[in-house]
């Protein structure tokens, strides 16, 4: 069998031991494991900074990967533990819509509800599965257990799913949102860079107080401190400021509305030939 | 011999590379090595944190597993330098009664007082014996030595041992305190679940201006933004507010009294059979 | 082949999934490489604080190890993107001086430029380099590839270095700055305790509103809450304060000027032998 990889994506933060922990259940099922971190500072309870973020990452991943993501505001209720598989990789987690930037409009090819002692019994807290439930589903699948050996069989189609705001595209005018706000302050947007076509510079873009009448190729395209729009990791229009935080700046955050509009070919593509003749 | 997990906890936080320093050294002993960071997060020097942190984790490791602890305001002076064997784990750190949550009343199985050259001698800093000793300990058990290779016998009980915080349990009334603040702001304490009984959601709770009459489930027991007490990761009593932070909410932090006084049950048990008959 | 080893340092956070997604491409090459994290916590575009880092961490890897390092506010313009070998370590990133600190006055042993698609390819975005690039050549690297697999020859004398500053240093006055600032608030200089000769508690130290009169041995040499100069995990001067942060009481940062000045021996070695008699 190849070595397992399994990933974390969470809100536990780094100041705990909530990840040792995981990592610590997982590795004591299986100790070849390679774990690897996506990230724990998912916003306390955001369920939609989790599926946007696991979207964003586990494509990156090799087939057979497991990805173990815990942002889960109603542990220790009914709601389910799930595990479903997708395009090759697996998923463990809780049925709150988490998934729903990784499976898009399609179900996932196989699902299944963990099979686990009920929260509050001795061995499973009611504050923390992903330890008590996902960490130890995580690591029976790395040893090789299947889907099926660890939950029961679940109808895919009823896999919650939180819906990733999606743009509006028209051939002239693109209105989207910002999903998140990276590390450097930049404001990634749903706005794919194939919405922009063959001419993707020739558009001007505005959100809230931040405005840029072009969209640039690199960060080094403008002057140290000036604001740019460019197409980011995920592919999707972002929004920065050169050497700086855009978000500090013009008060970017989650959810605003970005408004792209085509700018007239003739003024930006072509250097008018009357102006040198006036 | 089975793969060697090696996990860390300590002061150094994240932004330098103390931490990435330890690794490579215990990685050039044993490449094979597979190792955990429990937390960096642990407040400058603060031993306490420490030692409850390190409680809450290293059970949930397989045996064998060497856990490398340096919270060491006194590095560079004469505190020893030990490496400590207990329940089939082996500690190693400083001897400054960081291990005490771990060992509770109990003296280790073995303790070895490191053999290392003196501090400022080359290839052994005044400042970092993280990297310079307890790594390179770490690495050479990692790849199969054991504590007497590494170390000369000590007497097990003159291992410094800090005391954990215990609470004052009667069958009405439990006082006991805040041990830590975790990421969400809540405020866990050092009150067990067990201390509770049968009836465990009948008592009412304080700290501060904290208060609530009764214990919850889980967190979705209450609304949004309301504060709940409930039985934490650790299996003891924590504070919280769903969806928000105790901590912030309520000024709760490290150290601050918590009581819990048994309810009449009457009171909340039943629905009183007179009150509709009034 | 032994068990490869990758570092990763960078200016990328860990709020976002920018690590994960490179430790992805890595492992999809390379499942057994054993990934180490040095820090992601280089303020953004900061090379100059990279540089010193990487200075600082590199050599206590074992031979062999591939180090990725990705400071890169040129990233999808011209500037060249490299591996190089230093000492049996290899080191990819972006030609921008990042390497300055590792190799001194040297040039690398060898140098490569290396292959990939033009930045906007698809597969190749614009602003992440750290994925896209030179992740793969690291997995590449750790899978058995040679340098000269992953790129074409560069004149090893090309490779920009970015000068980390160094002291200037008399028999009695030395004047150096401040490189970084840890975790702990210690303002950690570029001035080598070999500098400071035999006697080395006999030297005054300033810096900005800091000054002591003399070196010390461990932070537990002076009283709690005092400043001190003392010997950092780097070999270097470095400023403090005994559980406390001396960046945020003396305002130290990042490259403020530090002076030593040596004492006179009899004040400070030897009780004088008339005071007692006045």
């Amino acid at each position: 069998m190849p070595k397992a990889i399994v990933t974390l994506l969470s809100d536990f933060g780094m100041q705990d031991t909530f990840v040792g922990q995981i990592k610590a259940v997982i590795l004591s099922a299986c100790p070849d494991a390679s774990l690897v971190d996506l990230t724990h500072s998912i916003p306390p309870q955001s369920i939609l900074t989790g599926a946007i973020h696991l979207r964003a990452a586990w494509q990156w991943f090799p087939a057979g990967t497991i990805h173990v993501a815990v942002v889960d505001p109603g542990v220790g209720t009914s709601r389910r533990a799930i595990g479903i598989r997708s395009r090759d990789h697996v998923f463990l987690g809780p049925d709150n819509g988490l998934f729903g930037g990784i499976l898009g409009d399609d179900p996932p090819e196989q699902a299944v509800q963990l099979i686990h002692s009920p929260s509050g019994e001795p061995g499973v807290s009611r504050t923390f599965h992903g330890r008590d439930v996902f960490a130890r589903a995580a690591g029976r699948l790395a040893s090789g257990s299947s889907l099926d050996d660890v939950g029961s069989a679940l109808d895919p189609g009823d896999v919650l799913k939180l819906r990733i705001p999606e743009p509006e595209v028209s051939e002239t005018l693109i209105s989207g949102e910002v999903l998140v706000v990276d590390h450097y302050g930049n404001a990634v947007t749903n706005i794919p860079a194939s919405a922009l076509g063959d001419r993707s510079h020739q558009w001007s873009v505005s959100c809230g107080r931040f405005s840029v009448d072009r969209l640039s190729s690199t960060y080094a395209d403008v002057e140290e401190g000036a604001p740019l729009a460019a197409i980011s990791s995920m592919d999707t229009v972002e929004l920065g400021v050169r050497d700086g935080s855009a978000a500090v700046r013009y008060d970017l955050s989650q959810g605003m509305e970005v408004h792209l509009q085509r700018n007239n070919d003739r003024d930006h593509d072509h250097v008018p030939t009357q102006s040198g003749e006036g």
